[in-house]
């Protein structure tokens, strides 16, 4: 359908064809040995799809022998085995240091096969041990209750990307070879997933790859042609579309593409060894002249056909190179007999009998591995956690902001804190990165380019020495992507290093998937008894819905703490620290922490300050607790209790106990403050949830609740529907009402003012039902006139961000 | 940092460096008054970002007449408003149907300015006259509380895209052409935009654009060189590469760069010109012929300085061509009399007195712009409420599902309503289409592509003819991007016409933030009188959480339910219809609907069915009710509440009753089914709501309810909290537990299979406390054998899914 001078035969069938050509770096014994190899590990990949009993085929193949269900992914095994072993050639020969990332959706099988023919798997799993028997085990859990996923899970040695959710493994290469310098993240790309958004922008990332403090990653787009039932796009646009395209991205394409396999054998092992070479060259020329710059970097494409080596036809439907050998290629086994036999005689042509002659892959083929931790099922870079380092950490109390009088004062909270993060930077520079998707600097993190620059391999202008903060070394790592951030990220922490994301709160729900994908990795991690605990994946949320004000509507979503709180207890946490030292308190204990997902919440604008350092850090470690300084109740039953959970929220409600006090000078008004929103859970669903007792003790079983909530109401109610007494729990929180507003304003319309809140107070104290009246009037009017008053001028009048707590001790 | 034999100049500034040379398309004094309009669009520009007061400047500009709070962003809309104005010559000159989509992030001033210049601004909101008041009033309401905001938001006449979150420019514009083959979408992409993953993957829609039957995107990457403080990615690579990136996505490239506006006059006229004769000739090939082909469209690369036009420096720092153009270019006007006279001289150089004599734009001015419809900023396309026809509906009664007894027999739900839809296609083939990322196979909605195949514009291969349904002139649209197939919905939906999206529910999380701004996008569209209401954006969730054990981990997470409850309750819809002619009844209510986000979730596989239709339409009118076939209470206080909602869980929750029947006889148990979810919140917190009485009168306020939930069972308790009686509510769902298992075993992991549900009901009646527990352990002893022989064989034993409903009517 192209351009009718473009047309070219792009089929995947035929000999070899291939950029680099004229070279023939395999004897003919090698081609055989690599053959044989190969043979080997398609026989694995099919066992596990099929096989539970009679592993080896020692008998004839028989209904009783396969699973009673069939699962699992053919299609693009062949094409990432062949990649892998032929990549095995180089690691031994070069002595390089490399992992293996299989992107292709459900590709499980090639690098299992892979990490069972090295003898990784049988070392980590015993039970799987190399002989009948424990080929037997190794197939039979395989997509088998109770057993191991078709995608590269936490189980997989060898593994930092399950690939469960496509998109990611370019990303997530970047990240694991940056500050690895001698790394190379072998990565094969599927061409479904090359097709996804985040894959899409992903190939960009080497404008961000400095040849010489990082690794290389080597992409192999595997254009096998069809996803589940649909061909893909890249494997249908002309050659020299394709080839335009790697260009643009920035890359020097090398082509691999045919289905012959002895031609193949030579293309393949003459065009990895070709990229491995250009990439040395590249770095050995920037390092040795300490210029770092952007080459070229090679991506190899191979075109082979999806299903490789599998029956062309069956019966008379296409099977080999179409999309019906995407999963499980030959379904009716069980039922249909002929078909029985055309899988036996298939698996036979693997010629398992010789290839694992007493059960045993044959030495000779066990000789093309590398060794040790050199083979890509054991690079250690792979369990990140053996790697990892503490981070070398600043003591946080030297960044205190002064407190004298509690909400007496103001300061920036975030800029603050960012001096704290750029000496962290400046401590650990080759372990530790501040990623954000062009939000740093607005995010009032700016002093963190003092330690360390954002890192920037395009083209520099005259402009740029002007406040641009870019350098080909940096620790920064700003795209306007925030899933090629996170995919760095993810990547950087799974291979033992320690990061940040910094992002505007409204727009983390891009990477809400993503997020849930990293928890359930690390979930499933938990499990494994070898993978060793990595840092935590860190999040800070800025621009806060409550100051997206003037953004509008499409900037306020606070949502992304549902989604986070929807996962597992084991691997989620949630900060809402209500000012700067409990923000350092909180950012200090996310950064040493591992195996979480830590999401801290603060606005990055002045703030009212509440808590000097070492009250701070009680309160943070607690969690929860009174605020005995904005409190009437002194151990008294309170009247009414004020409680909140997040900066402004808490400056809001703190505003309400004043407003209430002035009318009320006798109320018994007590003050909780939430800095871990997991406390409100019950200790039974989250390692950090109170007793019933602790709940009581803050929250009495019997007082009317006015809950001051940084995100959406319903949370703290979905936390709390099981506490004594929350019947009487009144949460305000964002209920999608906005505009472009005033803060004040937004607020209102979503009743989390200080106006607003003091009357739900009046309100719900029976006591107040009478003599409450004429307060409530006043705080009505108040409200009116001040919301009019924003309305004129365009900004909130000066009283609002001007209160001050103003009363003695004790709120009196 | 690139190739050092690559490097290429590529400053914005300079005179105009264009693909298209030597034609000069307008004459000197065209090029005057393009230059005065271009002066006009720019005055206005800045007067939204400054002015309150003195809107002509026909004082001297004193700190009294600026806006308090300065907002907006002035640095993409010079480029925006160049192109706009340019398109504008041509509409006219070729009569052409054309809108224009502003993808940079706040873009709006640009857009805004166009709609007033053209008078569309001043007929919609005859406030906003076309006089000095009325300019007043315009610039005062922008990005002013109460007012607009600064992105193309719903409010603007001729929007389509508000770009409040960044990178669906191009599929929103693919979308909007999508059968209207005489339509254009000028699509201004931002650079910074163009880096995130959505917009990089959509340049791949021409791949699914048919030139006979669709319309054309004219696509304009604005290299502006700066996002918020970093430089963009496509500005910094090579000329070489940018042009091949294009070549690569399947475009020929336009290059339109620099900052001398009369050499980029006739640059830009000449190249749109170019372009749009380009597009028209592919058309007319492809309709004379009759045959379909993919040319390589023309895409337009504008280089122009950031915030072109403004002063280049402010005092020593870098402002036009550089980041600190982003927003607003001068921010300290209040603080600094300099600047302010620095602003003063840069306004009253686009000469706002002479073009904007007697506070009217001047009509020769005015005579650059096309008229009525054809004013971009009038077409009925970007108000596509006004071309929405009904769809055209088979009677969805015609589809049933013959049901006996009702959980008695079982048939595949949507198998069955593939062919409801597969009609809906054939009566509506220009005016509907299906979309879903490679899955629509899968989700067993082949029988649709009887009606309509898969649109591809790709190469054909051998094998595509055996089952591969593809066709240049399709009904269905798969790319394996969520994003990408949204956009093109959301487009689709937006310019009039009617769609279904259907997706995995594990994935459904990776456009979360999408639906998100969609929501956002219809509440304020019904604040907007003008607007028409469009049809609903239809989203089918299949391959749900329960039928993901053998896919894992990663592929179980059903809480896009929750982000989707968080929106407003005037614009969600959540479906969960329990069988085949429930399914039927939802989505023919769905499908007629409009303004709605309608989410659906039904399983994929065979299924038991309970409901003939009647029963069926009158069970999803209701949204909720009792199931008396189920129940043995017939009229009596009931022992015991067994309630549903899903179709999984609903089979579960009535296997479970059959269990404790089978236990205990004579127990009154009520049976509830729940297909509208919005049912369970308070009428007062949605429209679909019940009232308390008619929530007793189902749940009554003192039995326990064990209740079944398809997603996590937070939800229902975050609906629930303020019921009578919700303490006696025990919800099970998806705890985010789980891994390769059977069905059997997932749901035992959370709880929801029968035999727990059972035990939960015996645990909770205190009238069993005693007599319960010798059936309590033969429950439990009945749920080991059969987890222990799924283990086993990899399958749950028969009885699970053999299971029937086999008591009389009121279950005895």
């Amino acid at each position: 359908m192209s351009d009718a001078n473009e047309l070219a035969s792009i089929s995947a069938f035929g000999p070899a064809r291939s950029t680099v050509q004229d070279t023939n770096p395999l004897s003919k014994d090698e081609i055989e040995k690599y053959d044989d190899y190969f043979k080997a590990s398609l026989y694995l990949t099919l066992g596990m799809i099929y096989l539970r009993q009679n592993p080896l085929l020692n008998e004839p193949l028989e209904k009783k022998h396969l699973k009673a269900r069939l699962l699992g992914h053919f299609g693009s095994g062949p094409g990432q085995i062949f990649t892998y072993m032929h990549f095995n050639r180089l690691i031994t020969k070069y002595d390089l240091d490399a992992i293996f990332i299989s992107g292709p959706g459900h590709g499980a099988p090639a690098v299992l096969s892979q990490a069972y023919l090295e003898g990784t798997y049988s070392e980590v799993y015993p039970e799987c041990s190399e002989d009948e028997e424990g080929m037997r085990r190794f197939f039979k859990q395989f997509s088998f209750p109770g057993g191991i996923g078709s995608h590269a899970t936490p189980e997989t040695p060898g593994s930092i990307h399950e690939g469960g959710e496509l998109g990611y493994s370019i990303s997530h290469a970047f990240g694991a070879v940056f500050d690895h310098p001698d790394l190379i993240a072998v990565t094969m790309v599927g061409d479904g997933e090359a097709e996804t958004g985040p894959l899409a922008t992903s190939w960009h990332s080497t404008k961000f790859l400095n040849p010489i403090t990082d690794g290389a990653v080597l992409p192999v787009l595997h254009l096998n042609g069809y996803k589940i039932n649909n061909p893909t796009v890249l494997a249908r646009i002309t050659h020299k579309e394709l080839e335009s395209l790697f260009v643009g991205y920035g890359y020097q394409p090398y082509f691999v593409e045919g289905s012959d396999v002895e031609t193949m054998h030579q293309a393949m092992a003459s065009t990895l060894e070709h990229c491995v070479l250009e990439i040395k060259r590249f770095q050995k020329q920037a390092r040795d002249s300490g210029k770092p710059f952007r080459p070229r970097w090679p991506v190899i494409v191979l075109r082979t056909p999806k299903g490789w080596t599998g029956p062309r036809k069956l019966d008379d439907r296409f099977l080999e190179g179409f999309w019906r050998a995407h999963q499980v290629p030959i379904t009716d086994v069980h039922e249909n007999p002929e078909h029985l036999k055309v899988l036996e005689r298939w698996m036979r042509g693997y010629e398992p009998e010789r290839l694992f002659a007493g059960g045993r892959v044959a030495a000779e083929l066990r000789a093309l591995c590398p060794t040790g931790p050199r083979r890509m099922s054991a690079n250690p870079v792979a369990n990140g956690g053996l790697l990892r380092k503490p981070l070398r950490m600043p003591d946080f109390r030297d960044y205190a902001i002064a407190v004298g009088k509690p909400a007496g004062s103001i300061a920036g909270s975030m800029n603050n804190m960012a001096g704290f993060l750029r000496d962290i930077v400046a401590l650990n520079p080759t372990n530790f990165r501040l990623f954000g998707p062009d939000e740093t600097e607005s995010n009032k993190l700016a002093r963190v380019y003092e330690a360390g620059k954002k890192v920037w391999m395009g083209e520099y202008f005259e402009e740029d020495a002007d406040g641009g903060n870019l350098a080909p070394a940096g620790r920064v790592m700003e795209m306007l992507s925030e899933h090629t951030c996170e995919g760095w990220l993810e990547g950087y922490i799974l291979s033992g290093r320690h990061g940040l994301l910094n992002s505007y709160e409204p727009f983390i729900h891009v990477i809400d998937s993503m997020v849930n994908q990293h928890c359930k990795w690390l979930e499933k991690s938990l499990e494994v008894e070898w993978r060793n605990r990595v840092a935590s994946l860190n999040i800070l949320l800025t621009a806060v819905v409550w100051r997206q004000d003037h953004n509008g509507f499409t900037h306020q979503d606070p949502g992304f703490l549902d989604v986070v709180a929807n996962k597992s207890p084991e691997v989620v946490r949630i900060y809402l620290p209500p000012d700067g030292n409990c923000l350092l308190s909180c950012m200090d204990h996310c950064l040493r922490s591992s195996n979480y997902v830590n999401v801290v919440v603060a606005d990055k604008q002045e703030h009212l300050q509440y808590l000097p350092m070492d009250e701070a850090i009680v309160h943070c470690t607690k969690g929860i607790g009174i605020w005995p300084q904005f409190s009437t109740d002194e151990g008294a039953a309170p009247d009414v209790i004020m409680a909140s959970c997040g900066d402004i929220p808490t400056h809001e409600s703190l505003a309400a106990i004043d407003l209430l006090l002035t009318h009320f000078p006798d109320l018994k008004i007590r003050c909780v403050n939430v800095v871990d929103l997991f406390k409100l859970i019950s200790h039974i669903d989250h390692p950090h949830g109170l007793t019933d007792t602790e709940w009581v003790a803050l929250f009495t079983d019997d007082t009317p609740i006015i809950f001051n909530f940084h995100s959406y109401p319903w949370l703290v109610h979905r936390l709390t529907y099981k506490r004594p007494g929350n019947g009487h729990m009144h949460v305000r929180g964002y209920k999608e009402k906005g505009n472009i507003d005033t803060p004040l304003e937004l607020a209102i319309r979503n009743q989390t003012d200080r106006f607003s809140l003091a009357m739900d107070a009046i309100d719900r104290m029976p006591g107040l039902k009478k003599r409450g009246a004429e307060a409530r009037e006043k705080l009505k009017g108040a409200q009116i006139k001040a919301r009019n008053q924003a309305f004129e001028e365009g900004i909130d009048p000066a009283f609002l961000s001007g209160w001050r707590w103003t009363r003695g001790e004790g709120g009196k």
